[in-house]
């Protein structure tokens, strides 16, 4: 291996709503056993990168810190011990790993619960102090500190890193929820809820799985049809119809009965209440988007009559994100994946993506560093 | 068989609010196929019969009807095809029977669903017109005509009729919840909302079952001491405590974590959101009693941040009733399912019960025609 | 409904062994409430039919009987009653529909088990003396006689009768068992032992479930070409082949862990042990096929150590006969469905038929009637 | 804390069937990040132990070894990074732990199929060369060493060292299993093969979980004694009784159907094919003692036509230890477990103590160190 720099360029948040300055980070000099650094190929931007960038996460932030959290790299120099990924593939410098968030594996959630994700120690990316060893905690940085207890699956060789920086966040977390909601039949009507890049991937999955119809709800037109690509058989745009127009079309495919399956990620509340009377009795509804500190009017009883069971799911640990790589290395050729990565930005160009994130007018940007 | 009557007294119904009149009600002498009429020996109250008789239910009621819903009757005379009660022990004339609501058993819901309680073609007793065929819907009357599409099961020698008819909606309403959330491990703590016959016998089940610890929380005071003989641990008085504290007393016992598993059975709307609440990371939520048309606020991110699994549940099938007689029959020496009867009264003295039973002054009195 | 004859000709089984012979056999003149009268359209033949005329069933068979128990009809009369198929469809004269052995809905099997297909009182077709009313109880016939309780589902327009035949004993087994075996996650790879009608319904309802490859073990190399063609990613002959060589390649495609899941459908003993090694450490073996009396050596540490999970699946119920003609009206255009029937008979050539299904020559021939 | 000694007097395995020597194993000086030292106090006798020293496992064993592997330790010393149990307890010098097997947490099955029992890189006590570091990996000795992954649970203050050696290999094989066969309902017979300590133990288990009857078929009386002791409701000696007569008693107390639930803890192959013949139609048959290598004669058409689902399981992980200390700690006081410990020996006995286990005087000896 040749010789490592001794500082990353990365863009730091020091200031909510301020620009990202692009500043040199110290490589950390020592690798904890277990940990890995690496140097970052891409890191698509999430909506929850913007929302730390504008200071509306509940989530504490030790500011400064490196944003960006759905990075992929290339391993180059490893702690001792590291010889797996987090799945058990073999793991060498200079193969290509996802990373990620970290879970103990010794808590009440790692093991007793069997939730990973729900892990009572997790540390998350970009949340913590740069100023601080091992100071690359972020994506959008050229190079990466990998936690000792941190998520790591090796990108198969067929994936492109800017697709496996996809299968991060957005796709991991669709993974997790499906495994939680059971089978699907090949008589199933499955209604998605929001067109973003989760309601997108959702549905490709979705379709894979042998669904019999898929709906997908969403807005704007334009997203729809990029839901169509992905496999849905029915869109219904959510900004021109009112929600008992969309339940009377789902009602009409499904001989008035609703959806056996509802899938939430919209992010609004009102979604909720609505995913509970697309619903058929006896129906499951699956519940991903809402993360907000909103309230809202509900009436419970929908739950009970119609004898609904819902699943909250948040997340992911290291199994969704194998999944994640083995369905787009599998789908990658079925599906327009490349078509939701609407822009590729260099590090110094990160403000910009950024912006343009927050105004709605990209689905997923990826900075190739 | 000796010769029938050709009437039944029976409590009738002709306006909301009024008090219900004994009448003479035709004994219909045509019995259908499938169809079977029994001499009623107990019929308890449940809160329904008291929201019918007010008015007060969503459900469409054909006025005038003879109220009353859990009742278990003698089999006078069988309808052709008759020789097995719904889950296939052998019937007779003269054998007891606890008898309910239809199911078609052709229904989506019915079979491909496999949920027969959300049937599409459900009768239930007490709402239909006493004056058209086959007149005695109903549970307060001294016969009972039960109707060839509906559940029916042997009530085991050693149980009373009596305690058999708590089998019926409150018992059953259980055990169909229960064998929806799963198994219950031996370290699992549970939260019961609601003292009322559902929470009680919530309670003596989940103990039953092996919980490690059984958490009450309802009111009045006398109705947590039951709870305490129905196999509550600890007991949480609902009137005077704040959520807060009760969070706490949870947590408290719980590592800091919150309920395994929680179960509603109050009723009240602002139990939802302390269901969930109470609930751990990755916990299950059975919801049962929400049944009113009652809005409220609420922050569904709390579904998905804890990744939790709500159950809906409503009524119960043919097997639900079974199981509550085996239920009863095998635990009735273990819980003092007879203080749940706070009254019994003939059939005469109906108004009375009615009137206490709307005045909580009862759990569950008996019209012992 | 212009009047209806008052014989059918049907193909009769009078002596185990010797040909079938074509006689006119009564049609009942009354129809009982719940059953209905048929002209058959297209009976496919199965493997038990020819077991059964060569008298090597272990089930009690009342000679003589219509053989043929995979039949499609049209709606000639109905019973009263008579007005929706088994799963809720609306059902009138002039419609086509599947119909089934029965379920009496009453049984512990059939309500508190939930296992219809499991039922107590289920009766056959075929297996009953068609000299007694209502005569018609098999499917190598002009008309079939429809039992009060037995199964019966509308083919949708879009399906023919020969491919709905097809979804009769074939494809509603395999529904039934893929509706135990759970979810199919887009990482599991599935190996299907059998390449007979089942195993490649098999391999065509895995592909549409969105498995990561689909294995195929069976013979001769023309099944396995038309395995491909039903999904199968891998195919690997069982005639050339040892269990060591054909465990060898299955480990080569699965990081030399072994099959997620393994499915048998071959009707052979030795495969239930070879389909346990097959299977991973905490794979699922699903097992159809093994219906024979054979008895062979086998170890059941592997099913510990391995800690397998095996489900036995028998028959179907209406609702996977149900699921079975979505399946084919949804994928008919994807797979080649026709392919498996190999042969198309006038009912006055079923000797040929069964004879040529005998001599394995056919996959599935169908009995144009 | 008090320096410790350089070493262990500990029972020490040269050569297969000869007696245990007692030496002085070296304490190792150090303590490896995650490690921890303990003063073993008890560490109870295992039907496997009396096989690994026979040489008849079919593990492979390096010897010499130190036998034992059900011990509980107080921690004397730890490794950086110790500050918790497996399950996320506070853990500190001082502390009662019992402690096992390694799992990785990285693997496939550790992390993907979510069964860490079946862990590709397990290392496990008492197979080790005790001449290398770290020396002390079995349980007859004074001092023991936990690895850096083996699981380790904080013994609750009000369970005895000697019960919690119970809680090891014995119990948390029966917790392991039972998660896997799912809920238990009131109205479940459940057979359970075999009255050694698994036996007794998930006796008391299913007891506790609300079984409508539990039946052990075993020998001799006096354990079937002990049987009745630990829950069961109708005892079978299986050594004056043929097959065919304990099949005609479980089937007289299930309405002639068999089991709900069958559990296999015997060893004895051919208790696998009378496990499938003693269950119900679609019942479930949880199989865990079957680990030699004997086959035998089975006909696999039992699990098809009865439609059986079958669990194996193997062992159990740091969630299964944990449930076994909480269920003792529940249930001490409700079952007579102290009879299970049918000797108490001195590390200096130990070869009487392993003389007398494989002379089958013993349940569960122990050595109180």
């Amino acid at each position: 291996m040749s010789a490592l720099p001794t500082a990353s360029r990365a863009a730091v948040l020091r200031k909510f709503k301020e620009p990202l300055a692009i500043e040199e980070v110290p490589i950390p000099a020592e690798i904890e056993p277990g940990a890995a650094l690496v140097r970052i190929e891409a890191c698509s931007i999430c909506g929850t990168d913007v929302h730390l960038w504008q200071g509306s996460l509940s989530l504490k932030v030790n500011l400064p810190v490196i944003i960006g959290h759905e990075m992929v790299g290339r391993v180059m120099t490893v702690g001792s011990g590291v010889d797996r990924d987090s799945v058990g593939n073999e793991l060498r410098v200079g193969n290509r790993i996802l990373y990620t968030h970290t879970a103990c594996g010794k808590c009440y959630f790692c093991t007793t619960a069997r939730k990973p994700t729900l892990c009572d120690n997790r540390r998350a990316y970009m949340y913590e102090n740069m100023e601080r060893y091992p100071y690359l905690l972020g994506g959008f940085s050229e190079y990466g500190y990998v936690m000792p207890d941190a998520g790591r699956i090796r990108v198969p060789d067929g994936v492109s890193s800017e697709l496996a920086s996809l299968s991060s966040c957005a796709l991991r977390s669709v993974m997790n929820a499906l495994s939680q909601v059971g089978a699907i039949e090949p008589s199933d009507v499955v209604v998605i809820q929001g067109a973003g890049p989760l309601g997108l991937l959702a549905a490709a999955n979705v379709r894979v799985r042998g669904a019999c119809k898929v709906i997908v709800i969403g807005s704007p037109a334009s997203r729809l049809q990029l839901a169509a690509e992905f496999g849905a058989d029915l869109c219904i745009p959510v900004d021109t119809t009112t929600p008992a127009e969309r339940l009377e079309q789902v009602l009409a495919v499904t001989s008035g009965r609703g959806a056996d399956i509802v899938m939430e990620f919209t992010g609004v509340p009102a979604a909720f209440t609505e995913g509970l009377q697309l619903a058929r009795k006896g129906g499951r509804y699956l519940v991903v988007g809402q993360l907000g500190e909103g309230k809202f009017e509900f009436q419970p009883s929908l739950i009970v009559k119609k004898n609904l069971t819902i699943f909250g799911s948040f997340s992911g640990d290291a199994r969704s994100y194998s999944l994640a790589l083995e369905f787009i290395n599998a789908q990658q050729h079925n599906f327009p994946f490349e078509k939701m990565i609407t822009g590729r930005y260099k590090l110094d160009d990160v403000n910009v993506a950024m912006e343009r994130m927050k105004n709605f007018q990209e689905i997923k940007p990826v900075i190739l560093v």
